[in-house]
């Protein structure tokens, strides 16, 4: 085995991605926490040393995989409004995007079950977190710079609609209610009308 | 031991409250998940008779009273601002204090890592939360019905201002950063500011 290649070809890439996506849809359903190798082997007719080839440490290596997918999704379900927020509709789709990705999440969080599993303070999980606000508050400042002249009011409404977001969020898994993260995101967003009209 | 008559006086009172506010200080030390109640009995000098006798489940218990503790103590870090949002000089002074609290406390949550502790979605963690979210938002209802004429805009107001606080500590507890929740409070309340006005 050849751990320095591994992965190279564009067939290995497709397994090791088809061994993300089962595990990542496991840890969904049972909680990241339940998750185990023998429950993704079996789920995806793999062996032992197939799974290590491609996660050479383990579970731990695998879920931390899983989380920079389940990343990658939380970006994807704001998609195309996100990468493209320069007008007041984009804002309003995004805006709804977002709504409507949480609330069929509702009171789950794929992302949360699995750093809470890697230790929420642990460098893995805080590399994946810290990544995903890294392009997300990235993608909004593209946005609110195109909306707003001010390029330190365009950094401060980047910002706050970002944390409008999880704290809605955090508000429907605390109380399974929607309604936090409609009147965050409404009002985090509202001066971008305004400032797109000034 | 009578438990129906147990903390009924003020020197059981007395007792229990000095022995939840010691398994806090613990929890916030040690954290929650390593908090035992011989740690609590050794910090307060209690036989495992007394303890049992105001926390008759045991850890459990003793844990849920720690929780409320400190929600309590979520809500005080806010006062006198929060008890008397009825000018704009007092949402700022609401929104410094919590920004100096939360600051202060950087990337711990002490009610978060109890809530994990007894389980997220377990009854009790909830039960705590949401008496704490209710107990807030109705403060920060009264706040926003003073400032605007509208009652449908002073209702969407204070939830998009509770979820802006929730938001900005999220992102101050995987950043790091005070940015987030400063950005987030200061647009959060910004409408306040006009509604008087107007």
């Amino acid at each position: 085995m050849d751990r320095m290649n591994r992965g190279i070809t564009a067939k290995g890439l497709a397994t090791r991605q088809r061994i993300v996506v089962a595990a990542a849809l496991l840890a969904r359903e049972k909680g990241a926490a339940e998750t185990t190798l023998d429950d993704v082997r079996a789920a995806t007719s793999t062996s032992k040393s197939q799974l290590f080839h491609y996660f050479p440490d383990g579970r731990a290596d695998l879920l931390v995989a899983v989380a920079e997918h389940e990343a990658d999704q939380v970006i994807e379900a704001q998609q195309p409004y996100l990468g493209d927020l320069a007008t007041w509709e984009s804002w309003q789709g995004w805006s709804r995007a977002v709504l409507a990705h949480y609330a069929e999440l509702g009171e789950r969080c794929p992302l949360s079950s699995l750093t809470s599993e890697l230790g929420k303070s642990s460098p893995e999980a805080r590399a994946v977190v810290g990544a995903l606000f890294a392009t997300w508050e990235a993608a909004l400042l593209r946005g609110t710079m195109a909306m707003l002249p001010d390029r330190v009011a365009a950094v401060r409404q980047a910002r706050s609609i970002l944390a409008a977001v999880q704290g809605g969020v955090a508000m429907l898994q605390g109380t399974g209610r929607t309604e936090y993260l409609e009147a965050a995101l409404a009002a985090a967003i509202a001066p971008l009308k305004t400032g797109a009209a000034a």
